[in-house]
């Protein structure tokens, strides 16, 4: 117990000193109030642009006008388009001019295919800009300096963890110079992907089938392995999600044997890539090339398969920003060993087995002191089955790092 | 399309105008909802007495006055007290006479260490009953019928299923001639109960493992088998839990070679049962009789073990019925392929290990057509953990059935 009047306590009293007045105190706490919801508002707008904006980020923006009400709003919609904050400068019109921006990301500082959204936020007047993440892209960063320099009152917002969490996939591409790999399974509750038999249609409820095709709609890139590929013959494509951009489909078949004409993931339905080991003779490649393109990588250094580092790289090249890894358990168990697993997302079925595979598998982990921990960020019931989201415990919180 | 003025129609509209008057629609109405009110205030009332009135069943109850109010209320505390209406009609006094006892089980109809509930209902003036479920107890049941023949009104009450549900050990043991099982396991959301090399300590959280121990005090008996008796020298009594009643410790110890003396399962704090098959030498199982009771058992006719309905049934006679299944995969793959799990609760931890024994084995379901469906009732965080509970998805609802 601390005697009252000790030095810590009178400087306690000192900073609540400073604020100058009751009613600016109170005045600031209904500001930082508003700005909040405007953030959160802001998070809303800006997740509607998943699966559409890519290579971009998603954003979205809320104007307060001076008085602090709403007088606009916009969410980047897709890449190529407007940017969140000239959407809704151009719904608030002459309100935007002494008002606040609440902007999900740090205002754009370059000229691509939208001119700077920083200068437009200066040119339109705007006294004050509150943005909750960083923008770290080394050619679009800087929009908070240039803010400052033209006397904009610049703050860190509200809601970072939340806003970057949005905005996950967008920043590990920029931050790691690969895609971001969300790891989605349906597993019975003891943990199988199948019955020992290989039956496995279906383990799941149709609710949770029809997330899936609502993630591979989300995702640039949904990837299987040689064993799915075979086993399941897979089309990979998102169905039934309307206006849905179609995902790049990727099979890893390392000697280029799995995948065969006629196979499901070489109709039409949407692009696909064929990974293949290198060594590969081109007369085995040659038939698939027809219906899809045909990378070649090098096979990984330890084990069987590709360099999974190489064909992350090849397709962050491509601009693909999020992976949907749904390849069987050893595929996956390559990425975790790989420690390219950035999300998980299992569909747990109420359903026992007791024999069959395993969701992960050969993932290089012998003793529980190695296990690789996660954090749940969610968990919901889809249909009968349990969600559980997961990600990294080690994970990079991107909202806290300055760029 | 059915147009109107058919029959069905008219005899729908009939069967509205029955109702005598708008004001006593609207009060049936309001009494239906204060039993339903107090229903669910009697079902929290009886699940405080989980864990210590085994072998009874748990029971609340609240007494409404004549004018609808609560007068009284009452729980089931403990095997040989009070049974929960007279805790309420003591509370209630002079008000019960006119009034409605709400119940969560059909009041006994038998004079046992407390007389018969029904005659001390009628004796207080009670003019109707409302009950959740149906006492199927060849001993005790029809104290419905004395209560109507006395004149009192007696209904099916509401909320019968979540009554049956806080019922379910009690209801399995009277309907089935068994305890009821609820198997409890740790595993990680990839599905394994331990690494490689075999490491386990621990997959699951502090919060989850506190849990377990509360699990274990309200079972009358926990039970593992030689796999985990050797793996983990297991001591299955209930630690910091104040006032647990100590559950029986049960081993399956098929050749009488898992469990040596010293080990932490034959010390006192709790009783110790163990099973060996009967054909064991009776030397082998001399230096346990000191410390516990051995129960000799046929051997399981399929696969190895022991005959796992003999072990429940010398359970049940023991008046066990409540039993937590904390075995390894082997031993609840035995109780799964038995049909002898009720209810499932798993702790998954955000781990991934991609190797290791997994939560479930040899269940003697090789198809995903014969897979063990269940029915997830509650999924809650736990710690850092996720729990999901499930049972049988054809499991019987002994609400609905009548005795």
């Amino acid at each position: 117990m601390r005697p009252a009047g000790t030095p810590r306590s009178r400087a306690h009293r000192g900073r609540r000193n400073r604020v100058a007045s009751p009613s600016l105190a109170a005045s600031a706490a209904s500001r930082d109030a508003r700005e909040t919801q405007a953030m959160r508002r802001a998070i809303e707008l800006a997740a509607r642009g998943l699966g559409t904006t890519s290579p971009n980020p998603v954003v979205g923006c809320v104007l307060l006008d001076a008085a602090g009400r709403q007088a606009g709003e916009g969410w980047h919609r897709v890449a190529g388009g407007p940017h969140a904050e000239i959407e809704a400068l151009a719904q608030a019109g002459q309100a935007a001019r002494g008002g606040t921006a609440v902007v999900t990301l740090e205002p754009c500082n370059h000229t691509g295919r939208t001119g700077p959204c920083a200068q437009a936020l200066i040119d339109a007047g705007v006294a004050r800009v509150v943005y909750a993440v960083a923008d770290p892209h080394p050619r679009a960063r800087g929009g908070a300096a240039t803010l400052a320099a033209a006397g904009v009152e610049v703050a860190r917002g509200p809601l970072a963890a939340e806003a970057a969490a949005g905005n996950a996939a967008w920043l590990t591409s920029v931050r790691l110079g690969r895609p971001h790999v969300r790891w989605k399974y349906a597993a019975t509750l003891d943990g199988r992907v199948a019955a020992a038999d290989g039956t496995s249609r279906w383990i799941s409820s149709p609710q949770a089938r029809a997330e899936v095709h609502r993630l591979r709609a989300r995702a640039d890139a949904v990837l299987v392995g040689t064993g799915t590929a075979r086993a399941d013959d897979p089309h990979l494509a998102a169905r039934g999600v309307p206006g849905a951009r179609q995902p790049l489909r990727v099979v890893l078949d390392t000697e280029a044997k799995a995948v065969a004409p006629g196979a499901r993931v070489l109709d039409g339905a949407a692009p696909t890539l064929i990974a293949v080991a290198r060594d590969v003779p081109p007369d085995r490649t040659a038939p698939l090339e027809e219906h899809a393109e045909v990378l070649r990588l090098p096979r990984a250094a330890h084990g069987p398969g590709l360099d999974l580092s190489a064909l992350l790289t090849a397709l962050h090249r491509r601009e693909v920003v999020s992976v949907l890894l749904e390849g069987g358990p050893t595929l996956a168990g390559a990425f975790a060993a790989a420690g390219a697993v950035d999300e998980v997302v299992g569909y747990l079925a109420p359903v026992l087995l007791g024999a069959g595979p395993t969701a992960l598998a050969d993932a290089g982990i012998t003793t529980l002191a190695r296990a690789l921990r996660l954090r749940v960020t969610d968990v919901t019931q889809v249909g009968s089955d349990v969600r559980i989201t997961a990600v990294p415990a080690e994970a990079p919180t991107f909202a806290a790092k300055e760029s």
